[in-house]
C-alpha cells in the first residue's frame, strides 16, 4: 500500500516536537510532503531540520502544488477554522490541534463539512492515549465501575500563567485557562461518559490574579496584555443525571504546582487518575487496587497513529470531529454563563 | 445576673451526650430546668441522670408549668419547625439543631417569628467553633485572602450510610447526605462568603449504593427503606461571581474512609482545611504555611456559649435564624434542581 | 433448646482471659458448671472470680458430680493427651488447647477415639478466625488465587524467649519454638492448602542463643533450664507439588521485634499476611489490591464460637481432631528430621 | 612481566557488554587476541568494535593459529562443557560463564581436568565482588555473625519471563529460574557457609505461569515453547545442621517487581542485603546497623581481576571450579527432587 | 536492716507526683515519716493523701519531733541552701530537687558541709538515670566512642514559658531557662566528660520574645513581670580543649515545639540522644548504629534509689553534692559572662 | 560602553570551571584577555581551551604587556596577599578567592591598599548569592524576622578529608576546616548581622581523626602530613549581645554525610537553611512557612556578576575587603583562642 502523504500547517513549537516527529516514527505509513507557515522562514527552517521536500508560506500555494492527503494544522487557536475549512474543502483528512475552534459554530461548521466531503476530522486530544485512560476504559468495559455518574476533571497550575506566547491573547486564543488545559480533561470526562451533551452548564471564570501581574513559575506575565481568565469552574448536567464539575487555572492559590486529575465516581467503582487507583468492592470487601507497572507511552505517537488509524477505515479512539464540535459548544456555554 | 432558664426538647443521644454537658459546664450562665420528650420515659431517666429538676411528656406542659428563657431543640428534622415556632410563640430564645428545617418556606417563617418576637433563634452549626474555622476567619480578616472568589466543599463518606436510627427515612429527615452531611461545610463556606443568596444553583443526587444495600462502614442497611440520596454535587453561583462547588455522600467509590474539607480561593491567599494550610506569596515568593499547635476545642461547648452570648445581647457567631432561612433555601433548590 | 453444660479444666491464665470470657459472651448457648484444676486453690478463685457453681480439684470427681457436654482443656501439653481421653470417654465435646498433644500417636488415638464416641474434638487454633484470614479463604473460593502451589510461612520472634512459664522445658512442652508458634502457622498453611498429609518433611533446629542465655524482649532466661529449639525450620511437600517452608523462632538474629506472617502463592494470585494484600492481574495489568477496612475481631469469641457450632452439628471452621492428628505427626516429623 | 593472552568464545552480548569491556579496562594484565563465534560474522564483528587482531568461526582454528593463555567463555550454558573442555585440553585457564554446565557430571569433569592440567577454572558469579557480599564476609571474619545456621536466599521476579533468547529452552539452558536466577543466590549462601555439600536436598519447580503464557515486564512469552520451570523452591540440609532455604523465579504473584535477597541468620548477629543491615548485641542491648556510604563497584570489573589475579597465582574469591561442581550438583538434585 | 526514715520538705506538686510516689515504691528501704511545708495546709492535705504520719508548718518543728535519716527538698530554688544547710546540720542525708542553689558559692557551702558532717548530698537530675544516657556511658565504657571532645547540649522550646508558677521570678528561681531547662543537659553532658570545671564560659542571654509577651503553648505569660532569659546561649571550654555548646530556651523561633538533645562527638564515633543513635566505624565501613528496643524506665524511680543507694554507701550515679557546686559555678559564670 | 579586561591568575580547577565561564557568559560586560600561572604550560592549556588571547608564566609579565581592569585571583590561600597586593598596585580591581588571606594583617592591608588605590577589592563567597540566602535577607528587610541575636552556623562533614591537593598542608592552606569550609557560613551568618567585629571569640580545634588517618568519602588521606584542624567550633559574642555558634569539620562522627546549614534567631520570627523555612506567627498563631518553588541559581554566575555591578559603581552585595578583612580576623582569633 502506498503512504500517505502529509502536509504540516504551522511552523511553532508544536508542529517541530510533537507532529514531525510522530509522523517519522510512523515512515511506513505516512511521509510529510510539506511544511507551511505564514512565516515562510520558519517553514524553510523546519522544512530542511527535518528532511521534508517543500515548504510554503501560503496555503493555497501549498494546494496547488502539492496534493496532499491529510494536513496537521498546528496553528493558533483562531485560525483552526478557516485553515481546517480550507483543507476539508481540498479533500484533505485534518488532524488539528486543540481546541477545535474559537467558536462553537465553527467547530460544528467543520464537523458538517468533513461529514460532507468523506474525510477525517480529529483533534488532537493526546491524553487519551495515556496508560490511565486506556486503564479507565478497560475497566469501565470490564464493568468493574459500573454506571458513572459523577466526574470531578480539574487542570489547574498554581502560578502558570506563561510568560511567552500569545496565551493571554483573547482575540487568538479564544480564552485562557479553560480552553488551554481545562479541555484536555473535559474531553476524558466527556468521553468517559459517552460523549453526551449536557442539558445545563454554568460557570463562573476569574481573573483575580491574572489582572494583578506578577512573576510566577512559568515566568513573567503582563496584567496589561492579559485579557482572558486565569480560573474557571463549570458544573455540566446531563440528561441521565450524570455531571461533571470542571476546574481549569493558569493561577490559583493552591498547594501543588499543578494538578491533574479525574475523579470518576460509578455505582460499582470509582476510579482517580492520574496516576491510576481503582476504589472498589472485592471478594465482599471494600478494596484499593493499584496498578504499579503501567507503561509509559509516547501519547503524541499513539495519537498520530490513531488518527492515521482513522484516515484508513480502521477503529480509533481519536477525538472525532463530531466530538470535537460537542466540546467546543460546552466551552462556549461555559463562557456564556460566566458573563451573565 | 440572674441565670438564663434553659429547657431540653428531645430525649435522644444529643441532648444526652452534646447539649446538657455544654450547658452544665457553662452553669454559671445558665440552669437546665426541664427536659421534655413524647417519650416520656426517656424525658425522666434524662432528667434524673442529669440532676434536672422536671420532666415533661408535651411541650404544652413544658410551657405551662415552666417559663424556661431559652430552649434546646434536639429531636428529629421535621419536628424542628412546629416546636421553633411554639417555643418563640412563648417568648423563649430557641437553640435548635441543624438542618433548620425540612422546609425552606419553615426557616423563613421560624426566623420571621423569632424577629418578630425579639428572641434569638439559632442553629448548632458547631463547626463554626472549630479552630481551624476561626482561623480562617482571622486570615481573613487580616487580608491574607483577599478577595475570596471559589470554594470547594466536600463532606463524604466511602460507606457511610448509618445502619440505626431514622437517617435514610426521607420525612422524617427531609433529605440524605446533603441534610445529614453537607449542611456543615456549605453554612462554612457561606459563612466565609459572608452568607449571600445565590443566583444559580444546580444540582444532582444519586442513590446507586443506597439502593443496592450492603454492608459498610457504618453498618448494614437496608435497600427497601433507603429513600434518600447516598451522594449530591452541586454548584452554587452568586452575584458578585463567586463560587461553590458543593458535594456531600453517605456513600461513594473513593479511597478515604471521610473526607471533610474545604478549599478556600482568594485573590492574595488560598486555604485548606481541615487540617488547616495556608498558600500566598510572603517577600516575593510563593509560601505554603502550616500552623502546628492549633488547640483542639470542644466545639459544642464553645456554640452553646456562643448562643448563650447571643441571648446576652453580646456579639456572636453561631448560625442565626437568617443565616439558617438563607441555608435551607439553598438546600431545597438543590434538591428541585436534581430532581428536574 | 437448653444450653450446654462446660467444665474448664485448667485453672491458668489462659482460662481466666480466654475461654472463660468467650464462654461467657456465648451464655445464650452454653452455661459455664465447673472449673477443675489440679491446684484445687486456683479453681476455687476462678470460679469465684467468674461466678461459676463449682471447683474441682480432680478431673474424677468433676465427671462424678457433673454431666457436662463439653470441656475446654487449658492444662499443659502434656496433659492434652489424658485429659482429653478422659472427656471422651465420658462423652463429652472437647476443645482443646494448642498443639494437640506431644506426641503424633496420642493425637491420633484422641481423634480415632472422639469419632468412635460420637463427640466432636477441636482445638484452639485461632488466627483461623482472624479476619485476613478469613478474606484468604473466600478469595480462594472466588478464584481469585487459582491453584495454590506453595506457601512461606514464619512466625519469628527476634529474642522472645519467655522468662516465665515452663515453655522451655521439653518434657512438658514437648518442643520450643515450633510446637509453641510454628503450629499457628503451619495450621493456616495447611488449612488453606486442604490439611494435606505431606510425602517429605526435612527440617532443622537450634539453640544457638537460648544454650547463650541473656535477657531479651519478654524477660531473661536460665540457659541451664533451656531444653528446646530456639529457632525451627522446615520444608513439606505434598503429593501435589504443593510446598510449605516453615519457620518458627523464639530467638533468631534479624530486624523485626516479631514476624507472623503468610505468603501464599497460586496460579492466578498471591496473598501475604498479616496485613492482608493480593497481588494477581486485573483489566489486563498486575494489580496490588488493599482492603483498608477489615474489621478486626475477638478471635477467641468467634473461634469458641466455631467450636459450638461443630457441638450443634452446625458447619464450623474449627480445627478439627482429624486435622490435629495430621498437624501434629507433622510436628513430630520435623522433630525427627532435625535429630537425623 | 608479559600480559596474558585472552581468547573469548561467544559473540552475544555478554561478551559484548561484559567480559570484553572488564579485560579491556585490566589491559596491563591481559590483551585479548581473538574472538570464536560459531557464527563468524559475530565474531568479526566484535572483534572489529573492539579492536581485536584476530575472530574465528571455530575453537580449533582458534587453538591452531592462537596460543591463548586463557579463555572466556560466553555461550549458552550447554555449550559450557564441551568448550570447556576443549579449552582445559589446550592447557587454557578458562573462566565460564554461569551455572557451569548443564549436568553435575560435565561440572565435576571439568573440575577434574583443570585440576589435572594444572590450569584455573573458575565460573563468572559476580555478585560475590558486591560491596554487600564483601562486608558480609569481613562480618563474619571479625566475629560478628558467630556460628552461620540458616540461610535464606531468594531470587524472584514477578513477571520476568524473558519474551527472547532461549531463556525457556529447556534443552540449551538446562532449566528455569533455578539455573538462571537461583544460582547466583545459591553460590553466595554456599560461600558464607564455607561451600559444604548438603546431606539432603528436597525441592519442587512449578510452570503455572509459564504455560499459561502472557505479556510481562520482561516482554510478551510464548507457552508453547515455554519447557522449564518458572519457580523453584528447595531445601538444603548440611552435615552440621546447617539449612538453606532456597527459592528463585521468573514468574510468582508476589508485590515486588523483583527480590534478590539473602537472610544470614548467626549465633552472634544476623545479616539481610541486599541492602546490607547487620542485627546483633552492642553495648547490651539490640543493634540495628546501617552502613550507609558503601561504595558501589563494578562486579564484572573486579571478578574479572579476582580471576586474573587466580591465574597468576594470587589469592582470589573467584568461584572455582570444584565450588562450580558442587553447586551444579546441587542445582542437579533439586531438579531431580521435584521430579520425583 | 531497718528502714531509712525520710521527711518532705515542700508540698507542691513535685513532691506529690515525683518524689512521694517514688519512695513509697521503695518501701522496702525507706519510710516517709513526715511531710513539711510553710503552707501548713498543704502539708497537711499531703500527708493525708499519702497515709504518711505527721505533718509540720515549720521544718526546725520537724527535726524536734521526727529524727529523719533523711530530707528531700522540693521548694523553690532559693530555699535549696537554707534548708539543705539545716538539715545537714541535723546530719540528715539530703536529697535535693535541681539547681543546687541560686548562687555557686551556695552550692559549694552545702557540699562542704555534707562532707563535713559525713553525709550524702545529692541533686535530683532524673535524666542520668534515661536508658540513653545510659546506654552512652555503657558505650564510652566499652571504648566504641574514644576521647570525648566536643558535645552540642540543648534544652529549647519554642513557645514554653509557662503561664503559672514562679518561673519567670528572678529572685525565686536566679534565672530563667537556663537554670530551669539547661541545667538537666549540661548535667549529662559534664557526667559524660567526667565532670572537669571549664578554662572559660562566654555565654549571652535573650528575653526578646519574654518581653514581649504573648500567649504560648505553656499558656499565657505577662512580660511586665518577666524578670529572666527567654534565652541562654554559651560555650565551655576545659583544660584538655573538649569543649561544650549549650543551649537553653523558654522561647525561640524554631521549628520544633521543643528539643532536648545531645550531640557527643568522639575520636572513635560519636552519639545522638535523645532517641540514641551511635555513629562509628565497623567492618571497615561507615556504620550507623540504632537500638529499637530500649526500654522506658520511670527515671525518677531510678534516681530516688540511685539516691539510696548512695546513702546505704552502695554505688551509685546520682548527682553529688560537688558536682551540683561545680554545675552551680558554670551557670554563675555563664550569668556574669552575659551580662559583661 | 566598552567592556572591562579581566586577567586571570592561576590555572586550576577553579579558574577553568568557576570564574572563566562565569565571566564568559557576562561578555557584554568583560572580556578576559589573559591567563597567567606560575606552571606556564597550565596557563597556555587554559587560554587555548576557552580561546584567550594570551598566556603568562610570570604576573609581572602579564602586568607589563597587558592592561587589566580587573584581576581574578584563583590560587593557593598564602598566594592570595602578595598577588593581591600586585594587582592593587596595577590599579586593577580584583576579585580573590576565599579565604582573603592566611593572616589577618595580610586581609586589612589588602583592604587598605584597594581603599588607598579607589579601586574594588572582593572575594568570592558565592553562598551569598544562593536563594535561600537572598530570601533570608528579603524576609529580615520586610521585618519577618525583628532582631537577629543567635546564629548557629556549621559546616560539617562527616569523613570528608580530600585525599587530593594541599587542603591538609597548613603552610599553604592556612588551616583546615575552619578556612575551607567554615569561612562559607562564617560569612553569611556575620552578613546577615550586618558584620559587625565580635567582642570575644572562644574556640577550639580538633584533629583527632585526621591524625588517625584512614579511607574517606573523599578519598584516602596520609595522617603523616595532616597538619591542619579536621574539626573547629567557636563562639563569637558581639557588642550587643548577639552570638554565633560556628562549627566546622572535615571529619566527625555524625550521622549525615554533610550539613551545611543555619540556624537564624531573631525577636520576630526564625529561619533555617538550606532549604529555607521561616517560623515565626502569623493571625495570632504560631507558624511555619515554606516556599516550595525557590529558583535554583548558577552562584556564580551571580557573584561574578555582582563583583562586576561593584566594579561599575552599582550596588552589589559582593564581600568587599573590608568585610574580608573582619572575617580574617576572626579566623586568627579562633586560632589563636584554640591553641592557648
Amino acid at each position: 500500500m502506498s503512504r500517505l502523504k502529509a502536509a504540516i500547517i504551522g511552523g511553532g513549537n508544536i508542529a517541530d516536537t510533537n507532529h514531525i516527529p510522530a509522523l517519522k516514527q510512523l515512515s511506513e505509513q505516512v511521509e510529510i510532503v510539506a511544511v507551511c507557515s505564514r512565516d515562510f522562514s520558519k517553514a524553510r527552517a523546519l522544512a530542511d531540520k527535518h528532511g521534508i521536500a517543500h515548504a510554503f508560506g501560503e496555503t493555497a500555494e501549498l494546494y496547488r502544488q502539492c496534493t496532499p492527503n491529510l494536513v496537521v494544522i498546528c496553528t493558533p487557536n483562531n485560525l483552526h477554522y478557516p485553515q481546517t475549512m480550507e483543507a476539508l474543502e481540498n479533500s484533505c483528512h485534518v488532524f488539528c490541534e486543540k481546541p477545535p475552534a474559537v467558536k462553537a459554530q465553527n467547530a460544528r461548521d467543520m464537523a458538517d463539512l468533513a461529514n460532507k466531503k468523506g474525510v477525517v476530522l480529529a483533534y488532537n486530544f493526546q491524553l487519551r492515549q495515556a496508560s490511565e485512560f486506556a486503564l479507565l476504559m478497560r475497566c469501565k468495559a470490564d464493568g468493574l465501575l459500573g454506571d458513572i455518574y459523577h466526574i470531578k476533571a480539574n487542570f489547574l497550575r498554581r502560578r502558570g500563567i506563561p510568560g511567552w506566547g500569545y496565551f493571554t491573547n483573547k482575540a487568538m486564543q479564544g480564552g485562557g485557562a479553560l480552553i488551554d488545559l481545562g479541555v484536555h480533561v473535559l474531553d476524558l470526562a466527556l468521553y468517559a461518559l459517552g460523549y453526551p451533551t449536557p442539558e445545563q452548564v454554568i460557570a463562573n471564570t476569574y481573573d483575580f490574579i491574572g489582572k494583578a501581574g506578577g512573576k510566577g513559575l512559568m515566568g513573567t506575565w503582563d496584567p496589561a496584555t492579559f485579557e482572558v481568565e486565569d480560573a474557571a469552574t463549570a458544573y455540566l448536567s446531563f440528561p441521565n443525571k450524570a455531571s461533571i464539575m470542571l476546574s481549569a487555572s493558569f493561577a490559583l492559590n493552591m498547594q501543588a504546582e499543578k494538578d491533574r486529575n479525574l475523579d470518576i465516581f460509578g455505582s460499582k467503582g470509582g476510579a482517580k487518575l492520574f496516576p491510576f487507583t481503582l476504589h472498589t468492592e472485592l471478594a465482599g470487601e471494600l478494596a484499593d487496587i493499584q496498578f504499579p507497572f503501567l507503561e509509559e507511552t509516547d501519547i503524541q505517537l499513539k495519537n498520530t497513529s490513531a488518527f492515521l488509524d482513522a484516515c484508513l477505515g480502521k477503529p480509533s479512539n481519536v477525538c472525532t470531529g463530531e466530538q470535537g464540535a460537542i466540546l467546543q459548544e460546552i466551552v462556549e456555554r461555559i463562557y456564556q454563563s460566566s458573563t451573565r
